[in-house]
């Protein structure tokens, strides 16, 4: 597969994309390969430096960069060959199978929304982060900021999402999805997740165990913790600031290490007709190397596919 | 003064509330002294067991509790006899200077609004919690989990009420106020912290830095952090969580040992007529004893009267 990578996105870009990329292709195997797209002479200029062979990958000459400051929606649209435009159209194209990038967000935002559009009978795409559980593996949190405002109807599709993520991703036969909320009982919380949990209670869609807290996010008997995009990033942006706390205080633990985001690499977008990854913009190397990996196991198990098939199947059931 | 206790709130009462408030009585200086609101024969033999001179206490029979599972508004006012509403009794006939419990927060809060009532021109009460800065001190949250769906207009108080506690409190002079939002730029955030902003900016009633984010949470550069109460309690709980797995795996540092929630005591509500301070369920005797002291801080700072003052002073201003 064709793996499109944005040398330009990220607040360390083009030099940690580069060195990124360079350890992707180690960890790739053929016919896998990364697609760079961004100023040709800068990234040839880079490769060289690192002593990679530019034979080993397939580059596409995008002139421009969205920056960060940017109105998402106006540079997209003004800047057709900026890396990010440029890759949703590789994508459109099928000139590639799947895109990543560390650079705006909101940019890569309206490339799912606006190329590629969202997978029928979904309302909003979402983007998955993950957890270290405190016994091993990955719990998931599902949407970590591109849904701040979620409705209720929103948040159930979030649950439909991760637990297919869980289930066809990280194997799991039924992956427990929980509503994030302030309190277990089913009165609990704000007026929107009161109302979630009247449409997931008693879904068949996948398998809700109720309402859970944040002083569950560790622990294994979560496989899915859905809340809307504001919580999530709250959640995700505590979390580094711990982990990042700490290891200046010199604390070395494995669990600890695991709230690394170097090794997640990014946050798939879900709901959509194309495999897309959305990396953290301090992206440094290990982590585009780690987001390029996450977008080639999305794509290579065909999660759009999944998703698609389920819910034709829960719209024939209901 | 004197401070009422309720025995029988908190998971491990009426056990830890005793134990509490004996270590609590070895801290207060005369004439302070603990008011223990509860069924008194219990209380009795139980100061018996710890070997506690009963004449060292007041003590008010309650012969009811509000159970953690009851609907608060009901149970409020069909039991006026329990330990909560019994306290409410006592604070309003000036029999105790403040209130103080581990049990039903739901309870706690009707007792604020409906016996106590806000100060007037506060919409809504709020409580406050301390997060420990990375460099020492303690940063303020505000709201805690008794807002869960606050207006702009709410979380623009919460500036006020917050900035007042860190004034008066902590004695410190201009405190940074930052609202909690998941980017810093003015447009970020969800349409209320976008509608919040707006009402923060250029304000004089107390000093907004604009939009801090989570990760900024451990940082010295904020005082006191805005937040409606849903965000606050996924914080608050997940930083328990983050506290108690470490602590399991054996990690011992003192930065990470502030984050014990016992050394705090709980949570004081703001915006009401009287000094009142919600605990946290899992409350131990040290939480309890932190519980009586941080009570008496808050009355002894006369915050109530700061608060009325402040918001006299902006109405005349305005």
């Amino acid at each position: 597969m064709k793996i499109g990578l944005d040398v330009f996105g990220g607040d360390f870009a083009p030099v940690e994309t580069i060195k990124g990329a360079i350890l992707a292709r180690e960890a790739l195997q053929p016919p896998d390969r990364v697609v760079l797209i961004g100023k040709k002479e800068i990234i040839l200029s880079l490769l060289e430096e690192y002593h990679a062979d530019p034979s080993g990958f397939d580059i596409v000459h995008a002139p421009d960069v969205i920056e960060m400051g940017e109105s998402p929606t106006k540079a997209f649209n003004q800047k057709p060959h900026s890396s990010i435009a440029e890759g949703f159209r590789l994508l459109k194209h099928k000139e590639i199978d799947a895109f990543a990038s560390a650079g705006s967000s909101g940019a890569m935002l309206v490339g799912c929304v606006y190329v590629v559009n969202t997978i029928p009978g979904i309302i909003r795409p979402s983007a998955l982060t993950f957890i270290p559980k405190e016994n091993g593996g990955l719990s998931l949190l599902i949407d970590v900021g591109i849904n701040p405002d979620a409705k209720a109807d929103v948040l159930y599709q979030f649950g439909i999402l991760g637990s297919l993520y869980a289930k066809y991703i990280q194997h799991i036969a039924k992956p427990n999805v929980g509503l994030l909320n302030i309190g277990t009982e089913e009165k609990k919380g704000n007026l929107v997740t009161q109302s979630v949990y009247q449409l997931m209670k008693g879904t068949r869609d996948f398998h809700f165990v109720g309402n859970v807290e944040s002083r569950d996010l560790f622990k294994d008997s979560v496989h899915v913790f859905v809340c809307d995009g504001f919580i999530g990033n709250i959640i995700l942006k505590q979390s580094e600031a711990i982990y990042r706390v700490l290891a200046k205080r010199g604390i070395r633990d494995s669990y600890l290490e695991r709230f690394n985001y170097e090794l997640y690499g990014g946050s798939p977008i879900l709901g959509i007709n194309e495999t897309v990854v959305v990396g953290h913009g301090i992206s440094n190397a290990v982590a585009i190397k780690n987001m390029i990996l996450l977008t080639r196991d999305v794509h290579q198990a065909g999660l759009t596919e999944k998703i698609r098939q389920a819910l034709r199947k829960f719209a024939a059931d209901n």
